[in-house]
């Protein structure tokens, strides 16, 4: 696409930790150009380089520097057109601001949590489930909007959700026993203390376990007209919090409905293909990514790959505790990549199909 | 007891990081006076000071400064007489150096792997299982020796042995879906590169998966005269090594033999009790404490509860996976006391009753 | 002194991280016992359980854990006397409280850096100069105060004023090169953010390289009459904050008045005693305690020593770049007890003598 | 350059982690491409894949993963002819390996530290002293060598030399007040136990300070003919190792022979180009990169600022204790990159100039 014809887009939230890496992914995005950055009213009228308190690793990409932040409110719209909008936005602000866009026009690409659960909202990972971008016509529909939502998953439940996929077609899916062990940057800026973290693991993360069953449950189940038919699986999950920047990594023990042996599941897994993502620009070339190697994946040395945006998955093995419909395996993905701003913005290009 | 009633003792394998541990715990022990310590071949004739490379918190005690390092085999015996051995020997080491010593009189304490699941050898956390010090006497019988072998049980699985204890006497368990996230300190020193753990998780640590399952079962068993009925349950553990100094966090979630809550389950935990070691020294006031806060226990906040011998745990709650007959919590312990040295020394404590 | 006789104390702002700390180190002191807490307006009323989210690796010692929170402001006199407080509040609420506190009748040991620098108040390490304490009558005249206000010092200053203390005396000092690496703990709660110090160095701790200069010169300085004369050296600092959780350590670069050999520096710092203060109960047997390993000291290992309230000294070696004025060496010093809570606490025992 | 002209060359030592980043810098090398590979005899004859254990967090470049191992010495010419060498040896080997390739006619580009400081050896960062290397001719002409040994800096000296040579060029250096937070990277691998750094700073480094002080006199020193006329500066350093994975910074006290103010100073290091680098692969935009946040530069979000061949500046400001002739700053570089690999690689391209 030439510059003319990229789709116009703001980031909702832009100056947070989730909004930082929607403006770095996007950055010389080949469909999207950011012509519109909204945040807090206490920032309105900065420029985002005055207001943003940028942690990433790489710097501010020159194209936003001076662009002057709008309030997180449809009169944005006023001041600049654009046609999606990434929402970056905490849930308490998500709930009013993202139906209000999508009611003027806007297509919400959401990386909150408010409307993932809901009938008419498509929570999608498109390698598990891009057919559920067909609900975005229901929803337009029954709440007569032009725009519309379409969610992104919590960051935890990606790698699992991605992993089970071709289990769950090839051999089904019962039971899920999980523990994560996650990332300090699941929680945002300033997020964890590091007094809470050196020399610590915290056993604990709000909500995130009840997300990790629901959200997979919607995930995998079954596009029906006007809604999902919830997969038939239940997981369980502990989740932590340990010393690493980024990436989630889970532990998964597997009950499957039929047999199957370790080399056939890490096979499913290694195969998996989804034809129609092909050639989008934040695609990975291997949704998965199955690790021969004993000690693998690792958070700091794997979570690149496929640009930050593969499931990483390893120590695929048998789980005696399940007999010969047992398996058991690790996961690793991305957090604020394939979890958040990534996965937001394949959610977006895969509307382009 | 006098000091001149106190027990003479060795520490066996005294330099490294278990060895330097004994040497701490022992330090002004009611029951125990060090007079030996033995060393590799290179260290011989060296005094204690010299060398050791001490990793520990708390300087080395200077009882042992300038005590001159003695071989690891039973000429050391000649230089000092001794009747308790505390060895912090390599498996490759204690395979025939233990039984050299038992041959000698010695009564060795290990905290070596190579002789845990031998048919004859107690495999003991006096708080589980003091009575399968029992085995003692037929291993003396049967192996023509005077002294003996006493073996402490792998590091992690100290805190998940500890607490199944009470809920096998309550409710019966039948299988423990586990994941550990485990000290860099279980490795040893230099152990664990710190290319490999900082910002890093490492998902693999060798024979540790198997060894929380065979342990358990050999702990939670019953003595049957001259052997170990090993208890029916199943363990299946992911074992990870996280960014922390001491001491193992384990998740547990549990299918019980009979179905109880999670408030049943925390009670007969906190309430559980071993009349016969109450008094010696290294036992804690409470094997189990049960915490009630979301976000407790913590590595580092928590590991030091009753001097580092208690197993702690927390967030038990439902697990739903196993309906009315799951439970889920987390376990922590100190790996190099409650796992490792300290463990050992409340075995031979154990003795005295 | 029996409970009756002890002196009744205050903590002001006893929910915050140094608060906790002040509570931790109070807790069965033989001179002062706590008969009130204090907290902002939100918290007035709760317990002190129910207010405080504890961080400290101990637990909240049971004499204080349902002690009722009253305002920080004087009425709280009203609910409870004392004679005392120990002051942990941030520097826009000492401003005025702690004035009003002292006009009132109570001593205040201040953490905070307000009245720091004010020309008729005592800015004290009992170690380097108890003796500044006299500045205490000229205080209550001028101000008509029946109460008063004592300083402690900057966390980070406490390490080099402390070894400078004997370096002074014995040879002059003219100039030091220095450079911090401290704990995260020196920034409170929630402090530093996680995502800003994993595999990370933060070069820049606000005001804290001017304070090293100033706080340094009067703490050296010489009490005349009514105020004290800054003695004539000067620090220039880097600050950093390194990952690590308590303790400050800081590099030293020494230009002396005098030549001196760094083994004479190293005597004499080893020798210093501050007669007058043996006894006391915070007071470490050994001010400065040189360490000759030539890795040590080292924050973890090391910062405990004399429970918290020694200043670490290492490396002490020749300073080529000032010739034979010259010696360079290390200092530490944990940053929240003797930096913070324990040294005010050291400061009130002081005044006892 | 076409695959055919690119000129052959090995890395001797290839398994260890200077190693690795070697062969990860050389892949896809416009001039350079690896034909042979040596490791010690233990891995000889083993593919690369098999032999290595990978750290980095790129995978293993598919161009050597199979490439079979040859014996590090001049039998390995036998097998497989190539002209240039990088040395990633020990300094034990380096010694005698090393002249003997430069015999055998092979130019190697050494990152050990033995034959830096010989006379007729260049020690060289292009961007410092590209000059230098016109010591070669007298050397292969002295020693009657067709090759030669052209050696890198020490790590440490490499961001310190580099933000000097404007300085010493413009208002001239006298002495330097340096301290160095170093990343354990510099330590190779395995290198620094986790239990030595986790909550801790390790506060030497063996031989660390004498090397910064000669190597950067060398460095900026003047090529006399046939040798190099040491610069006359001083350099005195305290070294520390700190929890960070890559790159080391180093904080620098400047005493300049003429006056300069801070933003002359900036002002001569930003600008500082050396104009006959400018389009080699490796050498990066702008040498030196100054930053004016308050809070930069920061190892993590940092060291890969021109790939990690820049030096990047930053806190440029007055250092008091020099009144008008002195400068302070902080000055960062990837150990593993700039200092070590990547500039041996740089030296190798500046010879094609």
């Amino acid at each position: 696409m030439s510059n003319q014809s990229k789709i116009p887009v703001a980031v909702l939230g832009a100056t947070g930790a989730v909004g930082q890496r929607f403006i770095q992914l996007l950055n010389n995005h080949p469909f999207f150009e950011i012509v519109a950055l909204t945040a807090s009213d206490r920032s309105e009228g900065k420029t985002y380089a005055e207001a943003a308190h940028w942690i990433l690793d790489t710097d501010i990409p020159d194209a936003v520097r001076n662009m002057v932040l709008l309030p997180t409110n449809t009169t944005a719209l006023n001041a600049q057109a654009f046609q999606y909008a990434f929402s970056a936005l905490p849930n308490e602000n998500a709930k009013d601001v993202e139906p209000a866009f999508a009611a003027a026009g806007v297509l919400v690409f959401s990386n909150a949590s408010y409307y993932r659960m809901s009938k008419d909202v498509p929570l999608v990972i498109p390698e598990v489930n891009v057919d559920h971008l067909g609900l975005l016509k229901h929803q337009q529909k029954a709440r007569g909007w032009s725009g519309g939502i379409i969610c992104n998953t919590n960051c935890t439940v990606s790698g699992p959700a991605m992993s089970l996929r071709p289990l769950y077609d090839a051999f089904g899916v019962k039971r899920v026993f999980s523990v994560s062990m996650q990332a300090v940057s699941g929680a945002g800026y300033p997020g964890v203390p590091s007094l809470d973290i050196i020399d610590n693991v915290l056993p604990f993360i709000k909500n995130e376990e009840e997300k990790l069953n629901q959200e997979a449950r919607k995930l995998l189940g079954t596009l029906k007209d006007d809604h999902i038919e919830d997969a038939e699986l239940a997981i369980s999950a502990h989740c932590n919090r340990v010393s690493i920047i980024d990436s989630h990594m889970v532990t998964m023990s597997v009950e499957l409905e039929t047999p199957a042996t370790p080399e056939e599941c890490a096979r499913v897994m290694r195969e998996y293909r989804r034809k129609e993502l092909i050639g989008l620009p934040s695609a990975p070339a291997q949704a998965i990514v199955v690790r021969d190697e004993a000690d693998r994946p690792q958070p700091r040395r794997d979570r690149m790959t496929g640009n930050g945006m593969s499931c990483i998955v390893g120590r695929v093995r048998a789980e005696p505790l399940f007999g010969n419909t047992g398996v058991k395996f690790i996961t690793l993905a991305h957090n604020t990549i394939r979890g958040a701003a990534g996965g937001s913005i394949l959610n977006a290009e895969a509307l382009q199909i």
